[in-house]
């Protein structure tokens, strides 16, 4: 991987001053159709050895960019006090610029897994779990359309004694050869070998590592701004086709499409509470519970996730006001989802969620969830087949880094009859509350119930995993289900304490 | 203030049952009319004594409304670690609710002042500061619109001794009483007189208090819920009137908008560099200076706002470019200003720009600012006379608000002439590069040329303080201008530090 990184490659000044103007003005003119595009965004990834001069050549790219239209972000160690009590991935989820801009990660999601490994905090097979999650983390970045450049910096072992001696006997730069440079220079035969199975591992056709030798700084900062600048249009080249083929690749094989029983469509909805009695009793017993259990001394080192779903006036409101009047207001919040605001369209699809994900201790509610790509916008066809396809697998990637994390992710999907919607839509008429308003949309959506419950009973099969399994609510007798959830929350909660 | 709130106040079981579904109902339903209406927050601050029955009122008021379009914060002490590094209101700016929800403030901009009054961390004189800032920071609100909703929990000194006691002996309240509230009990009659004074001079007509008994639970939640529902009713039964006010009301009186001279329009824009030379060894020095500034001890401790305006054209890019180059990427961000999104405009005009403010050791680059309200606003009446009148006022708080934290905030109008600018625009068309693309809107604004320069010269007269400056900058000369920026720079830095 790096032989041809320590031939000693270097650029003269003649040559430099003749190739610099012309990639200025092309990098600008690529920035500029980038944005004016405005259907992807172009990550940049900075890793590399120590002293190969990572941060001169991140300067360098800002010089000759459009500085309103970069975002730079360092991201070492995951020490930065915003990230405590967040899952891992959160803060690269942060730091992703929309599209039609570039994003320029320092670090990124490559650093803790090398250095884990050499440092010997994780094992082959961590290693191998984290190559993995980054595999299936920048397929979803690029399948979403992104640009990914992922430079690495390399030096020899000669060239880094070398350079970081020459660093530390200047006044002006000895501020930046610190202990563990040195440390880490120690232990250089490590991490070139980790580093050289991750970048094998990593290389992929959508998402290529260009290796630079960081010897000489013209030779550095010319291919780094020529990789930059093919890259971009490499990728502006395929933005016509990239659409096209989007949109004719069908979704991944479904099997539960195929004619057959539908889990959602065999759920027994027949279940009722009994009595008001044993409703109130079990209600006041459950919602006791859920506030100790919220109390708990290890409940400050997990989150709770709770995603409902079901079809309209299906009960999810009723069901999640009857968990949050157990919770103290300062744990929890409740999030709506609706469509996509303009903002959030500018970012991968789970953006969104992970704004709301919560700190250790606290508790989430989604009223609807990231699950609407694969049942509103499915149906709706609000997005490509191909989009909702791969969305299965997405979200499962989400929910176990989740899980990973401590997270307690909890699905409800409430399930009614036909006729118990019709039913409940004429009495919530005849309130006229506007709180309770029939919308044309509510309508409609009932009018494609088959393929709601198709749909439906596909997503069940598709992500309902040990870790974040679906629990059915038979939602025709509202208590039952209330209680039926409660029961669930509490019983996850307590065997994860 | 608070007699009323010594008497015993108390609701017989009768009474509660009788009333508590009347209420539910109304608090409901103007949720749902204030969300329907989407134009104004509801902003419910929680204050009062320890003991008095806060934390049980926010969970009842949860329970009592819609809790998807609720969210509570949390807002104690400025402990949390998110918030280190960022000015004092950030926080709070970050806890506003949007347009038709209701955000409910659990601790809010009112304890730091108190607390630190009883403690003896502030005189009196810091106090009225405090005081001065909340209530123009709570004019700023429900000038825009906001319903804000002020409930104070109180308890005699009787009282709280025995509800202290009586959470203790309970096992499953004894959690709930710290030793702090304990020492907050033996400072009864300071707190007492502090929250006094604060609560009288912010009782205002658009943001009363009301003050509630905490002793007893019934009368207490009955007393919030009836202030929440009341306040929500008369907001929504003015909704109309205030739209019709806002848009009567003329700008406050701007003595440098009578006809003649303009201070932007005076501006003596022949100054040049002289000679090529001279710039390049001017611009080697200052970017090397600003560099050493940047990594000086103390700049860690203060951060860097700096805000570019001027006519299309005027050269904001290129001065741009020449500070970010002589600073690290990870320390500096860029912030292009264009039209708030739809999500920005839910919150107040200031809003989004405070999601840009940098953390101490950073630097914030706007490419145009909040003075577009001002500027761009108030020429194409894209906002209420009124809104921009307000704004100047607004801006000097929030600039105020930016230097107490020890930011250094540099304004520059960078000024060119009608011709300079015809030149400009039509060297760029020449080129044709798309990223120097002149627009409809660009001929336009030239259109309005006088307009401007009456809005920017009235800008500079309201908003030049001495700690936040403006520095007007003769830009017909590229070159000059850019000396001159960064030379005002590291002279306002090196001031500071």
């Amino acid at each position: 991987m790096f032989e041809s990184a320590e031939l000693g490659q270097t650029v003269d000044k003649t040559t430099w001053a003749r190739r610099v103007p012309g990639l200025r003005t092309a990098l600008l003119d690529a920035q500029a159709d980038v944005r004016e595009a405005g259907t992807f965004p172009v990550i940049v990834l900075i890793g590399g050895v120590d002293g190969a001069g990572k941060g001169e050549t991140v300067n360098l790219l800002n010089g000759w960019l459009d500085p309103r239209h970069v975002v730079t972000h360092a991201m070492g160690a995951a020490k930065d006090e915003i990230v405590r009590g967040m899952p891992h991935m959160w803060r690269f989820w942060h730091a992703l610029p929309p599209k039609g801009k570039v994003g320029i990660l320092f670090g990124s999601w490559y650093s803790s897994p090398i250095v884990d490994r050499v440092y010997g905090k994780i094992k082959k097979g961590g290693l191998q779990r984290s190559i993995d999650e980054i595999l299936r983390f920048e397929k979803m970045l690029t399948d979403d359309g992104a640009c990914v450049v992922k430079l690495w910096f390399h030096l020899s072992k000669k060239a880094q004694r070398a350079r970081l001696g020459a660093l530390e006997k200047d006044r002006d730069t000895r501020w930046r050869v610190t202990a563990t440079d040195w440390k880490h220079f120690g232990m250089y035969d490590e991490f070139r070998s980790v580093s050289e199975e991750v970048l094998r591992q990593t290389s992929t056709g959508d998402a290529p590592w260009t290796v630079i030798e960081g010897t000489d700084a013209r030779y550095r900062g010319l291919s780094a701004g020529t990789a930059l600048r093919d890259a971009m249009r490499k990728r502006l080249a395929v933005g016509a086709k990239h659409a096209r083929r989007a949109a004719k690749a069908g979704p991944a094989d479904l099997s539960a499409s195929v004619p057959g029983k539908r889990v959602i469509h065999e759920l027994d909805l027949s279940p009722t509470m009994k009595s008001k009695k044993k409703y109130d009793d079990e209600l006041e017993h459950l919602q006791g519970k859920l506030s100790l259990l919220s109390r708990h001394a290890s409940f400050a080192r997990r989150s709770v996730i709770v995603a409902f779903e079901g079809s309209d006036a299906a009960g999810k409101g009723g069901a999640i006001r009857r968990i949050t009047s157990a919770l103290d207001a300062r744990l929890y919040e409740v999030v709506p989802i609706a469509a996509p605001t303009a903002e959030e369209r500018a970012f991968p699809y789970l953006w969104r969620f992970w704004r709301h994900i919560p700190r250790r201790g606290h508790v989430t509610i989604f009223d609807r969830s990231w699950y609407g790509r694969v049942l509103v916008e499915r149906v709706e066809k609000l997005c490509e087949p191909a989009a909702w396809g791969r969305a299965y697998q997405e979200i499962c990637d989400f929910e176990d880094q989740l899980v990973a994390h401590g997270a307690i992710v909890a699905k409800f999907w409430l399930a009614i009859s036909q006729d118990e919607q019709l039913a409940r839509f004429r009495e919530r008429e005849k309130l006229g509350f506007k709180r309770y308003k029939i919308t044309a949309e509510d309508w409609r959506n009932r009018a494609s119930w088959d393929e709601y419950e198709v749909a439906a009973s596909d997503m069940v099969d598709r992500t309902s995993t040990e870790r974040a399994p679906w629990t059915l609510v038979p939602a025709n007798d509202k208590e039952f289900a209330r209680i039926k959830i409660l029961r669930t929350l509490c019983d996850r909660i307590e065997a994860a304490l």
